[in-house]
């Protein structure tokens, strides 16, 4: 088993090793993919499981449209194409033909195979999905249109790491088209929150929510608002985007509506996602140098059973014992494993359950037996505790809420240290060159002043909180009046 | 709201017509491509939630690998290339370019984008799949490797249709890795069978289960098994398929492991995979004149309520009654719907649910409810039944069941009616000629025979059923001496 190296040491390395360690993900042979293992691939599936429930909740539901995008599509949308265009997979044949040259096949596109249009892969959907809103709208009856679509996305990124930033990734896209401003406002809103508490509840990850500076918006929105979080490095990483859309895209694609009153207007629309980056900031705000660590609501598994034995006949007993406790446990907790492998030591699988990320860990020899009782032990805090059989499904459901509020409570404490009110220049440099983390600073509002900032220290505005101190001052950078404080930092 | 064409009239139309009726895909811009409506979605949503729990029952897990094979990739398996890559969508470039010709701006794949090596948008996994399992196998102890994967898939059909054959489809592609042979043929039995399970007891489908010939192998396979189902032309659709792949790709991939005595040996392999193909065979199935007909355990909405009113004060009373109803029934069956739009009469409103296939209607007027009950009507066989509100729930639960099992009885009697036991040529093409069906005949298992056949009369071999008539005969197009009997179709 390779070692993992320590945060202070080497961060990166660090982030590595804990998804090596915890076999989240590995990479592939394809350049900037990765393959998400099972172990990575199930905490995905309980943040679909969750998110899609609350979507629907709300009103919202799924459908699937084309991978591809004609190339023409992209173009419809002024913004949309420049931000797109650099970093895209293109189609442009439809067969391979095998050749053979120095006696040695090998198989190329064939050219009698050359498309008339070529196809973008969707690094988005928004293109596809409002050409085909224009044949789905024609009367306020049909708005508000609420569909979210879970699909796999692609934009050639040139420097790619694990889950932060791949050229393939998974995400979900919410698409809906509405019959006033307002209202798309309000939805855009809406799925904001909707990301904060999945981001603070469900993954214990504080967030600021807030909105984007105009040189930071999604290509064709009208405003763009997202989430922000710490991660352990003082770096802030956009955990979650929504976008209020305007009528930018019904425009392009030329979709309207008639009121109730017969007047005939362009739809309003929003769009908004969350992809499987999400999983790196979890990784990168819980983490320790032992590996994986995960708050329960997400874990895959929620406690591990470890029987202890010293020859068949205890092995027998404990294991015995360790079913029936785990079944008991799944009913109150969800799933747990018991770990009844006979080619490893307890110690060795402690660290291995530990590098895993599983919350709680569950001790049982036949010392505990005799007693009916077992050792609990934390993953985080590596808090132990004697249980007795009877009350165990009780003590682990309290205390897998105890991990869960102590991981949200340690994430809010690092951010709050780390996070500094700063006013001058020098201050303001002496932080980025410094320990890092976040500034909240007066901005004058002027997106040169912003790249001018980015340019000398690459320190970005992360966004202007939607609650934030409004009170008058000084732009950090330039002096000029401020619009209100807004969060500086080093990202992601 | 269109017309839906009369099966007997024209067919296909009416298979396009019921899918436009029920709102469960659309035609994209995308050539060979379809956008699955929110409609069509949720089936295949309730698909993958049942399919997926008994995969997880079985042992599964579910991961993730790459959209994108390097070419060179499908090249390593000889019959692999040979059968995928004339029809794969080819990545050839990352990057556009906007160009200004004559005042025109127009994008364009940017030359100095060119890939080295081209990519392959996935046509199925195997290949970049075994090219992982090569990194995580090394010892017995890694085996088995039970992953199964759901995914989007292309394969650039020329002729296309709705969900039957579209260029991109959605799936599930289990890939296992196995120690022995006889456990990977294990596994292929396993889930061929859960295949039929499902088909049969979900979607109430009957379907053969049988081995395929060897020209309709899967490409790199050592045998294919598949369900067969009669549509209600008469025509075969493979609904499912389950490969033994034996060492083949772990010979290509060389993926070795060390077994219990040391010995060095290739890992065996299965694959096996159910797509969104089965949305158009179910659609087949059962579907009438008036539109789609679902049976109610794949079915999103399992009955709809539909409140009937003359003025405001009934219309209160009807749909706070229907809610109450619901409540109830939700709890019992699952998904209820009520209808309370006020621009519709009820008429329209019953057409409606029938062309979209909800199983059980529930009409509530305000006679109905001084009686405190409901007339409850089947969506199949218009069966009407008058129901009190307290005997409600078990009702349209048991009125649920039926419904299952009598769509699964029709459609069994139907392919009954169709099967034919031929023991001649003469008759082999008065039967396909004609009416068509399936037809049982004795093969000499002699492929250039099979193409024959094919060449002669578009009918295939559908599969060699594993319950077969052995007995001995003469091979009903080339006399020679039989293998035991076939099934002959045309099919889809």
């Amino acid at each position: 088993m390779a070692d993992i190296a320590k945060r202070s040491v080497d961060y990166n390395r660090w982030y590595q090793d804990v998804i090596q360690a915890a076999e989240l993900a590995d990479n592939s042979p394809v350049r900037g993919c990765m393959v998400i293992r099972p172990n990575g691939y199930a905490i995905w599936e309980n943040i679909q499981r969750i998110l899609d429930a609350k979507f629907k909740e709300l009103g919202h539901v799924n459908a699937y449209f084309p991978l591809l995008i004609p190339k023409s599509f992209l173009a419809r949308e002024a913004q949309h194409v420049e931000g797109f265009a650099k970093e895209c997979a293109i189609v442009t044949h439809h067969r391979l033909k095998q050749v053979t040259e120095n006696g040695k096949t090998t198989v190329i596109p064939d050219p009698e195979s050359k498309l008339e249009e070529e196809y973008v892969i969707r690094p988005t959907s928004e293109t596809v999905i409002w050409d085909m809103y224009r044949k789905w709208i024609q009367s306020y009856r049909d708005l508000p249109i609420l569909i979210n679509q879970w699909a796999n996305v692609m934009r050639w990124e040139m420097r790619t790491r694990m889950f932060l930033r791949t050229t393939e990734f998974l995400w979900q896209e919410g698409h809906t088209a509405h019959a006033t401003a307002a209202e798309a406002r309000a939805e855009t809103l809406q799925m904001l929150e909707v990301y904060r508490w999945f981001a603070e509840e469900i993954l214990a990850m504080p967030v600021i929510t807030g909105v984007k500076t105009a040189n930071e918006r999604f290509a064709g929105a009208v405003e763009t608002f997202s989430i922000e979080a710490m991660m352990q490095d003082g770096k802030a990483l956009q955990a979650g985007t929504s976008h209020d859309l305007g009528q930018n895209f019904a425009k392009a694609f030329d979709v309207k509506f008639q009121d109730a009153a017969g007047k005939v207007e362009h739809v309003w629309a929003t769009s908004w996602g969350m992809s499987t980056r999400i999983i790196g900031a979890l990784i990168m705000t819980h983490s320790d140098d032992e590996g994986l660590v995960l708050p329960p609501r997400i874990a895959a598994t929620k406690a591990v059973i470890v029987p202890i034995w010293k020859n068949e006949e205890e092995m027998a007993q404990v294991c015995a014992a360790a079913d029936g406790l785990a079944a008991q446990l799944r009913v109150a907790v969800g799933p747990v494993h018991v770990d009844r492998r006979d080619n490893m030591r307890p110690g060795w699988k402690y660290a291995e359950w530990e590098r895993k990320g599983v919350p709680l860990r569950i001790e049982l020899g036949p010392r505990d037996l005799a007693g009916q009782q077992v050792m609990m032990v934390a993953r985080h805090d590596r808090k132990k505790e004697a249980v007795g059989f009877q009350q165990l499904a009780e003590a682990v459901t309290s205390e897998l809420a105890r991990i869960q509020q102590d991981l949200f409570d340690r994430a809010v404490t690092r951010r709050r240290e780390n996070t500094h009110v700063i006013d001058s220049w020098e201050a303001f440099t002496g932080l980025f060159d410094g320990p890092g983390g976040f500034a909240e600073c007066h901005w004058c509002g002027d997106g040169d002043c912003e790249k001018a900032v980015q340019e000398k220290t690459k320190v970005t505005i992360r966004n202007l909180p939607l609650v934030r101190d409004e009170t008058p001052g000084a732009c950090v950078h330039c002096g000029k009046p401020s619009i209100g404080r807004v969060v500086f930092a080093q990202s992601y």
